[in-house]
């Protein structure tokens, strides 16, 4: 019998039905638009109950569903917190889908671990007993998975690696959203050149002409192909960021795998092999031989992957 | 019936009795001097031979003998990989102990394993299921329980924090043993006073009076009681790094403490304080306020105790 996998991001959501062998049969996207606080919690309610409908007509009954949560889901009383969605600080997700889910087994989870279960399930991770999802999107975070388990903390909210200290010393920027993050993630690298392109006086480039506050991550990369400066030193310093950060989790972990993925990755698979060169100055060598670094094989299906993965778990089979 | 706990380290063997329950019985300590490669296993197999006879003539037979080396222990094959024993690549350790041992349970692990299990059994960790004990010695490294159990990763070698990128750009003198303990180990810090000596022409403080060659770390902790003004800025910059590393990890790991331990905490105790303060800058703020910042309970014993403790685990009892 089928899975129902559901991936919430902070903008929209998608609905996947997988078979149990990890077939993806069918799948949806919803932009929430406008949505918060309960409105969310509602939308997906709906599309749940629209789902197993839909499934029950054709006769072939959900038997799980799992859920990604884009931020961090507390086991014990069934909350979430998601910093992007507006009045997700502890929203009751389990009851809400339960009250539409009947007797059907409903699990939830976070993204960074719904991404590396992905990975592991159908995805470059297969095998590994050790292999840590770097996930650069809006933020910054590491689905990271230890001995055959996921590495989840004392509070479940391990993984926070937009926090890393990369740069001594302290700078104010790095106040609300860690060293890492405030440079190399896709909010970040928007603002380093929108930083570096106000300082640089002499600078005549593409990003000028932009307004400011229109500067996108998307814009950086595309004004990188035409070797624009600005571009290049904006994204030369996430390269070298990016290679501390997965030299650090290598050394610390000493994983069989590093995977990037998330929205970033995309455009910044290219840099892969400068990010492998930055990390080997850095990272404790052995570990380093061992180490191989690739970028996710399920794309931007990850999450859902994941969520399939974590329904069959908890399935009645 | 007692435990053998032995404590390898790279000057010294230390051998001490337990009682199942824990209390420390007897403890001997013996200087390697110059002895190298096989010199040092056989130490340690007469060093075994004769405590197990002893304890047999008290009519206490010991029940199980727990090892804890510095470096490397391979579980697949029974050898161990010790950086600061000359010969120990892939010294057969197990072997030679068993050759002593008779039908006596023998179990061997990393020093840093050993750390953080003391801690967990008799130390500051009771109770923890996430807890990490930096050690910071001749070198630096991590003990890390996560999810009650041990971080070993892909091959035994995860905990190399000695390597965490800190500081950014990459410097030469990180190449040979990292970034972290080329500046805040006990080898770098005094490795940091004799740079800053002689790059500080107008320095004139008592750092300067001992030869360069022989200026060592207790030197520096002295020189900083008497407001020296390279032994601060040399242990300022330490502290900065400590708690940089220690945010790093408290970011990745949301563990409930974090646990300083070894030779150098010791004298940098006193900086507790000021590292939790340099950490709170740099964390996932929500982890950092979950964390406890102290110092190891056992001291100089953390590594018999963990010996004792995978000695206990693995009795017949």
């Amino acid at each position: 019998m089928p899975l129902l996998a559901i991936d919430l991001g902070g903008t929209k959501l998608a609905l996947a039905v997988f078979s149990q062998q990890g077939d993806l049969l069918y799948k949806e996207k919803i932009n929430l638009g406008k949505r918060k606080g309960a409105e969310v919690g509602r939308l997906i309610a709906a599309s749940v109950a629209a789902n197993l409908n839909e499934q029950r007509n054709k006769e072939e009954e959900i038997e799980a569903i799992g859920v990604s949560v884009p931020g961090i889901y507390h086991r014990d009383n069934g909350t979430v917190w998601a910093p992007n969605i507006e009045g997700w600080e502890h929203y009751p997700l389990l009851n809400e889908i339960r009250s539409v889910a009947g007797n059907i087994p409903v699990t939830i989870d976070s993204d960074r671990a719904c991404y590396i279960l992905g990975e592991w399930w159908k995805g470059v991770a297969q095998n590994c007993s050790d292999a840590i999802f770097v996930a650069v999107g809006t933020g910054i975070g590491a689905g990271i998975l230890t001995g055959g388990r996921i590495l989840r903390g004392a509070n479940d909210i391990a993984g926070a690696i937009g926090w890393m200290a990369l740069e001594h010393p302290f700078q104010h920027q790095y106040k609300d959203c860690g060293c890492l993050e405030s440079s190399a993630s896709g909010e970040g690298i928007a603002k380093m050149a929108r930083k570096l392109v106000s300082e640089r006086k002499n600078y005549r480039g593409s990003l000028r002409t932009k307004s400011l506050d229109t500067l996108s991550t998307p814009d950086v990369f595309k004004a990188y192909e035409k070797k624009d400066a600005v571009a290049e030193e904006a994204l030369h310093h996430c390269v070298e960021l990016w290679g501390m950060a997965i030299a650090n989790l290598i050394s610390v972990f000493n994983p069989q795998k590093i995977i990037f993925g998330g929205g970033v990755f995309g455009p910044a698979k290219k840099f892969i092999p400068r990010i492998k060169k930055e990390a080997m100055k850095w990272a404790q060598p052995v570990s380093m031989q061992y180490v191989t670094i690739e970028t996710s094989a399920l794309g931007a299906d990850a999450g859902l992957y994941g969520a399939a993965y974590i329904a069959k778990q908890n399935s009645n089979m």
